[in-house]
């Protein structure tokens, strides 16, 4: 049950509400956003929730059956949009591309890439500067110091970062310099980074776990959601198959319940998806079918020279072909729905 | 090594051929199919081909690294086009839609999806008339009476039949009554199966194990090759992972892969990639744009009421929707390839 | 439901139960094996059992709300034990070991493999001579031939002889020279087979596919009673995961559950379940801790030299440690039980 | 390669040494840890390593080809024993018990189950403080003061605590109340903890991800090794696979295979590897015989009532049995090492 409340509730109302709450053996938890106030209940009893509804200081109320509440579609039908500022909008209507390295790696490189997405249109910029890897001797990223370099080339450009943070004590740093913050899949499940991004005012994409479930996602984004923060995108990047030929196997079932799951944008990532250059472009656009709000994908001015994931890293020109391919598709898709 | 043999080659040179090949210690296995003969050669040892590819009585002669020979597209760069006779083609170039029940239930049932498939230009039907069935006590399907029914209907109003063959001993039977011999997804390595219709001048759609690889998806298919029939068409139907929010996974990424790896048509068939009607359309979609050259797809006029597979077959209005998205989007999807 | 029927049971006592039956809307199967006749009832309605219990003609009644029934331990709650003839016998109190090679290669690898059993005290010689490969290029088994030369030498021996069946048609041409058929992971869900190995009195081996859940092995099983037989042993082998480092993933927690869920004795294949020589041994004993009646096991006089499956095959003094081990922790576990 | 550096090695000595390791392409990384000091060298050249063994000031160096370096069995041959004071010993030759609670509830229950533990002769004691829940509503653990209440009871009683840490800013606080830290397996690639923990001189128990493979494993733990802690323990505690009637598949293989590939002490995890309290047994002992160190379970009082996992968990009685047989499966083990 999801009880949004009036911001003009009186602190009367609210111990009544709670006292009511108590009658039928419901478990609050507060929560408050940037956007609104809301009460969510678990319990198990049979009531009428007009009881509750009907009280002064109440918006409005919704059961919701789900384990997750607050980023169910249950509760909240209409899609939600994410505004990263100077027009630039994620969500249904508005489908974002996000493009860059794996790694960030040089000023050289970052200026390179910035000049090929304002060229290409694309105002979101991908791109790590710290690298969660599996071995402890491999390049593990520039650190706050690239992301400052990074920052400053990029929002003169007009262009917004989106990169990963790996640990609470990094958010606070890294805010100044971040537009959107990333939750790697290796972090999907890492709830005190989750509780900690909830309370921060800004964006983050939260990527499915290498063999994260739908309720596990959803589940995810409730802890972010649930501490303040509603600007929440849920990311496929392929799963763990006993499938080798691939680094991962893209689900496109996913993308298609999630959207019918929840009112979050979903975003798709087809490099890790495949992991395999050739074959990026067919798995982005079957994607955006899917019904993907907006793909992320690993570019570079060399991939056969970065740092990492150059096997799964698209050149500007195979890039900019398929930026064009996903807009003319995206419009198609656009034309089924009207 | 595939060697391909002139029609006219004599006998002496075959045995000139096979003492070279025996000399060079490469196992040959001969393979006479509807289009060719071939020697298939396993060897180890390194040679210059030029000394075989020159003899008398060869077309040509190329090295194939993979496991599987006669299907690679190593050996045969062009796509394979299986031709159903009336005009109705299989492969690249002409998008394929194959729609039907899950079972065959009765004749008006039959006459009602024929019905509906010529009112949307579909010509091939699928449906089952042997049902593999986890249950020994659930419909096994009518047999090889509803098949001879079906095929009555179905011939007269110019709509080929697909069907599932489950062993051996059905396929003399059925073979009048059929168009495109389908094997399932349980039947992936019946590899007994597999040379049968091998030796059979049928057309066979041969769907992925519930858990194969893309290796041995191919395998089985050299099976089929190795046998006498080149007429195969792999069938991408979801994998079985982790996930129990949807009946398989599709693998979209296994329709990119196949496309490239091997010159045979790939079909997708979204109603068991993710088992739920109302994702039926995006999977589709989602497919297609991956590569696929056809789908294969459930349909029924009262799906609620159908006797298997009820939950992801589509209704005649939501077919037809979506056939017509399917066309757009393949209209699209060629514009990006010329 | 299962109802089991007296052998004395009149035609009019059974019309009267059929009728019975009707009215309370259950669809009845009739199943005859070596060892009973019985009702199998699918309904959905609820009723007093003890109404149909009381009919005249009826031994006993129970309900099984598993999808599968007759090999349901809800059912049948004391073990099946298989009698093999001269004291041999498989199920609980009579831990079987099950030896031999991959394929049947010749007659000198027969007779030393008879000779290594004999020594061990070991009276089961697994072996295949139809083999199921991965590719139609490779060794295929020395077929009926192998498997008569096999017989010959394995009853002179006392040795009782399990071997892999692949389709119909070999069963009857096999049927004499067979103590035990085996069918093979890939023919999991060959239903045709499991019908066909139901009509004959000798007891079958039905190893779990390749990604078979416990509910599909129960139910391949549940095909091979309700065609007549009730001699049937179930065989973990490992499944396939996401883990590359291991041929299968032994899964010891289906061998615990089996023996919970079924009367059936479950024998476990550690050869396959994890596919590497040195691992064997400590799989194989983790499989008895976990609750196996049996273990088979792939034994050659030379691994290196073996047709197929060398890596995992154990070499013969090898294998003499194990069977002794294996034979100690049999009795501590039997030591638990008590 | 690692090089193991002598105590005594001089400054001179080392900028030798570093000048060598550039002359041959090897990018160097410094460890010190509790135990000793290596350069753990990384390149792809071939060389004499010789040539580097035979300087000053070096003690050994190996070559290791795998990934990992330092917890490689390539390297360092014989097992590693952590020892906990006391007397209590993890490692080859000591099979180690860990039992207690998934969550520590109240003073009560921790008395109760100390009581339990002295009765048993167990010596360590799990449970959780902090808990790793899907569900942001779910109860996750009395936190720091639960830890001191149960230090201080614990340490009265001579028992160690095994308790897990879910980030890094915890580890300080928590430093002084436990004797070894648990990575949950929701955090085995949560970086930056492993790195943590590698600064900290308490032992660490390193459970396997979700769907993590050997590498991924070994990987992590040469996180924690090469930031300083050798005292590093594996845990198998069930893996995600295609199979919903357990909670995870316990993989036996993986404990077979670790005992192989690292010097380190390998834990099973009975409990979460199969996650219903019927089979906890059966597998605790299976991974026994498959070669685990110890075995850590879930016990409780009053399992039905416990706040968490309670599915899983054995009472008193249950318990006791298990360790009996646990005993007794272990002194046979030894008997077949001998």
């Amino acid at each position: 049950m999801i009880i949004q409340l009036e911001p003009t509730i009186s602190a009367g109302q609210k111990a009544d509400l709670f006292q009511q709450l108590k009658a039928i053996e419901v478990k609050p938890a507060e929560v408050s956003t940037q956007f609104g106030h809301y009460i969510v209940g678990v319990g198990k009893k049979e009531f009428d929730i007009r009881l509750i509804g009907s009280l002064p200081g109440i918006r409005d109320i919704h059961r919701v059956s789900d384990d997750y509440k607050l980023v169910s579609r249950k509760w909240k039908v209409e899609d939600t949009t994410i505004d990263l500022g100077g027009g630039i909008r994620i969500g249904t209507g508005h489908f974002a591309l996000m493009a860059g390295p794996c790694s960030i790696e040089s000023e050289d490189q970052i200026a390179k890439t910035i000049e090929h997405l304002k060229q290409s249109g694309i105002r979101i910029m991908r791109g790590g500067v710290y690298k969660p890897r599996s071995s402890p001797y491999s390049f593990r990223g520039l650190g706050i110091d690239g992301l400052k370099l990074w920052y400053e080339l990029a929002s003169k450009a007009g262009i917004r970062i989106i990169t990963e943070v790996m640990m609470v004590e990094q958010i606070e740093d890294m805010l100044e310099y971040v537009d959107v913050f990333q939750v790697g899949a290796r972090n999907a499940q890492n709830f005190n980074l989750l509780d900690a991004l909830g309370k921060v005012d800004k964006p983050v994409l939260l990527k499915r776990g290498i063999s994260g479930t739908m309720e596990e996602l959803l589940q995810a984004a409730e802890y972010i959601f649930s501490n303040g923060n509603e600007r929440i995108m849920l990311c496929e990047r392929g799963i763990r198959t006993y499938e080798s030929a691939y680094r991962n196997t893209m689900d496109v079932n996913a993308i298609a319940m999630l959207k019918a799951k929840t009112h979050l944008p979903v975003i798709a990532d087809p490099s890790h998806g495949i992991g395999i250059r050739r074959f990026v472009d067919k798995i982005a656009l079957a994607s955006l079918m899917a019904g993907a709000d907006g793909v992320i994908m690993e570019v570079h001015h060399t991939p056969e020279k970065a740092f990492s994931d150059g096997q799964q890293t698209l050149s500007f020109p195979e890039a900019e072909r398929l930026y064009q391919q996903l807009e003319m598709a995206y419009q198609l898709r656009s034309s089924f729905e009207s």
